[in-house]
């Protein structure tokens, strides 16, 4: 059994639009020489969120409406006229912070035969939430043998 | 510390309905003979979740409910007529996707001697989105000693 | 590599008020001793759920906010008029174990160095989502060498 830690470094656009991660995933646990075990994935940082998707352009734009629509950028009215958030620190990015608390900040693959083992049109994606384009360091732990 | 790789095979009807994976999950943790660590849960594909619930009809029911009102099988609005995942593949499942990837495809649960730690009455729940009956593999991966 | 369990206890005020338990996750990977690897925490009980934020009044407030409208004490009418876990013991927590299993009851952390690797102002959290104060025992594994 041993335990291979390593990082995933992404430019993001922000604003919830999903980027596939699986290619790096898949080296992080090639790089491992773990065959059988798990990978754990976590952002670093509370406006960012991992999950598993179909990683084609309507199943991303449909994640993005939905958040807009369901975690608006601004909240809706009229007792709720501001995120609280804001007020702390005059803020932008507080509907930000409730994506990536609601869809979670991690995620763990099984590995298999040295690979994710993932659905065939199952992709691991990183949802940034943010309010502008960020550099992201990812943490990426193998546990296995 | 050892790793223990096994799987769970399921029927499901689809449409969102929750089933109590419990005691499989306890079967495959006791044939690891691990009596101290983690036990993980993976769907491999992009239409289901992992979770835990009350598993009593109320409940199910609930989840179920709260999911064709909030994330329906047709979207709502004039401006977003329909799931732009159909537009792709002429597919009828976007909202299996969304809520696919909100609730999360992975579960991890804690292991004590040999059996896996849930509350009294909390169950690890598989919730298939998809639109019909499907046949699922589950991954299991019990690391520990 | 070894395995370390530990426990977090603590008092909740319910309501889905998060609290922050980062000091208590740092103390048990100190006792693990455990340097590089992944640090679980699992709540056993179906009310209760693990997630990350910033841990500032705004954030908490926010979070709290969005899940009193949308996943809210009384389900929306008029055909849904009660939630159906109501109906099946006479609770009154029904929208509780919505927002747990929507949630999630499980967190994983990456460790490094003997510390959780988390963002500058990200902290891991614990949200009662029950109605009433309880007493809370967290279940913690760390895992790695």
């Amino acid at each position: 059994m041993t335990v291979h830690t390593d990082t995933i470094s992404i430019k993001t656009r922000g604003n919830s639009e999903a980027v596939n991660i699986s290619s790096e995933l898949a080296e992080c646990i090639r790089r491992s020489e773990i065959t059988d075990g798990i990978a754990h994935i976590f952002c670093a940082g509370s406006t960012g969120s991992l999950t598993t998707t179909e990683f084609e352009p309507g199943c991303v734009r449909d994640l993005k409406e939905f958040l807009d629509r369901n975690i608006p950028p601004t909240p809706p009215g009229p007792a709720w006229g501001e995120y609280f958030h804001h007020e702390t620190w005059h803020d932008d990015n507080g509907h930000s912070h409730l994506r990536a608390s609601m869809i979670g900040p991690d995620i763990t693959v099984p590995v298999r035969n040295g690979v994710p083992r993932l659905g065939t049109w199952q992709q691991v994606v990183f949802i940034d939430h943010d309010t502008r384009s960020r550099n992201r360091e990812l943490l990426v732990t193998v546990i296995g043998e």
